[in-house]
């Protein structure tokens, strides 16, 4: 502690001359960083290293003195005190507890995170897991970014119809013709006759039917994001790779609700009423199947990697952005 | 519309036979994609040609089987089938109302959007707005990225810095000791006093304070994202340089609550209680900022470019992504 105090005491000094020697060079019309005299900046410089671990407003003073020598018009005095300014910078983050000692990762989810990673490891597969909001292209999206990695492609249809042909000897889970939402919202609202209800029991093992269906499609998200490269829609597929350990990318593509709504009108052929009730209906349901199945919350960005917003983008960009950031772009 | 659909007739017949090739290849167990006959499967195909704009189902289609032919073993027969896949694609993509040919693009925000294009024009500057929760080690990103991209770094405290010695001789805006929520919020609960009201009515030219302070600022913003690259962190940037057309990329950095909790009791030195309520607090004060001064909604993929989890990737990937997100990365 106490030649950590000195280190500190001699950094201080060497910021205050820094900002000093800055200013004589650019005379900068908004003045020295530090107005006060030399004692007491020295000592509020060392407070602030000393006593402020997350460092956020030493942080800002230095930012301050570097923006200011940035607009030093003569090179060789400008890079001198950029040089002086980033040796000074390094010995302050090599003080215990400077800023940025604390990180935010979360290892175990970050090593699922191929984007995180500077390459896939070998046995991995490059899995792209997309969430999206009704409207903002993200099927158009993932078809496409699937078909130029060609990689391959799925969605709750193919979903449906694989189960559907899996299932079908087993006389099993087949919900080919009924969608999981309707299902899900069917089950939620408890508007089983009692009948139908005993007959459903029986045929899914004691699960309720949609629970069956999200079990076997979870069972077959597992199998593939094990055995081969994919773009995978919706279904959870997120969550339930990550409580599978199994490394996976996990987006969430949305765009304003309006733009949601122009692009449903030309797309559907609905007026803006039509549109708007029908977007507002997936939302709900998106975010009830969602918020049922997982530990996250639909649509916030702290439940996935990444969020795009595909309307400040457009189908193309978005496709190009996902590429560059998997480190994947072909051409 | 006739050839047309005769042209979804001659289509549909492709796809129907590259379905059948493609099973005799791979003899896969889930039997083929198409199990009706011909006839009824090809009048099928067309209708989702025709009356389906959207090609939702079609698509789906589609995907089976090129997923299916991607897992021939004969590579000879594999790439065959592939290429007759792409070249029904291709057609199928030149349709009217094909899938995809409805974007989602704002053509408007997407031209102030770096990361969606190539590069950066000549007169434009590089400007990355950083909105943060919290917690989420937003502000150790924007400064090491500043740092590393070699341009300014901006953050509530610099701002303030700065507003003060811009106004210092007008005797006006000076905040650099007050904090903006706590002004702001001051505001919202109305608990002036009538005298210091009326005061600083007179001070503000008829401007509530904080007010006030927030056009200062937006000027501040504005001129530098003009004249300068730079990071400027907060202050609802973002939206203030797209309502002036500035060029600029925003980004929301989060990471889930209970990760932001651990950070900032090892950051702070707070308790869990301490750091919980803080953090609480915090979003609260953000979102009725962003909010209040906003079109959009503070924490939403929507009102951003793009969002990151940062505990996905802790602080130096989350660096690395965004670099390679703008093509700048240097090392």
């Amino acid at each position: 502690m106490k030649d950590n105090h000195e280190k500190c005491l001699e950094l201080a000094n060497r910021i205050y001359d820094l900002d000093a020697k800055v200013y004589d060079c650019v005379g900068s019309a908004l003045g020295r960083t530090f107005t006060g005299n030399r004692e007491n900046t020295v000592q509020n410089l060392c407070m602030l290293m000393l006593a402020k671990p997350d460092g956020h407003l030493l942080r800002s003073e230095l930012a301050l003195i570097s923006n200011m020598a940035r607009t030093i018009p003569d090179k060789e005095a400008k890079d001198r005190m950029l040089a002086e300014y980033d040796s000074i910078l390094k010995e302050i983050e090599n003080l215990p507890d400077s800023f940025g000692k604390v990180d935010i990762l979360d290892l175990t989810r970050a090593e699922l995170n191929p984007t995180a990673r500077k390459k896939l490891s070998e046995n991995d597969h490059l899995v792209i897991c997309i969430s999206r909001t009704q409207g903002s292209a993200g099927n158009d999206i993932g078809f496409e970014l699937a078909d130029e990695l060609h990689i391959n492609y799925y969605d709750v249809e193919i979903f449906n119809q694989v189960l559907k042909r899996l299932e079908a000897e087993k006389g099993s889970v087949d919900d080919a013709e009924t969608d999981h939402f309707t299902e899900f919202d069917k089950y939620k609202k408890k508007s089983f006759r009692l009948k139908t209800w005993f007959r459903e029991f029986n045929r899914y093992h004691g699960l309720p039917r949609q629970d069956a269906i999200f079990f076997n499609m979870s069972d077959l998200i597992c199998n593939l994001a094990r055995t081969e490269d994919c773009v995978i829609m919706g279904r959870c597929a997120d969550s339930i790779l990550a409580n599978n350990h199994i490394p996976h990318i996990s987006l969430f593509i949305s765009a304003p609700f309006t733009l949601r709504v122009r692009r449903i009108m030309a797309s559907k052929n609905m007026d803006l009423k039509q549109a708007s009730r029908f977007l507002r209906q997936m939302d709900r349901q998106h975010k009830r199947y969602y918020d049922f199945y997982t530990d996250g919350r639909w649509g916030r960005p702290e439940s996935y990697d990444l969020c795009i917003n595909s309307a400040n983008y457009g189908i193309r960009e978005t496709i190009d952005l996902i590429e560059r950031m998997i480190n994947q772009k072909r051409n």
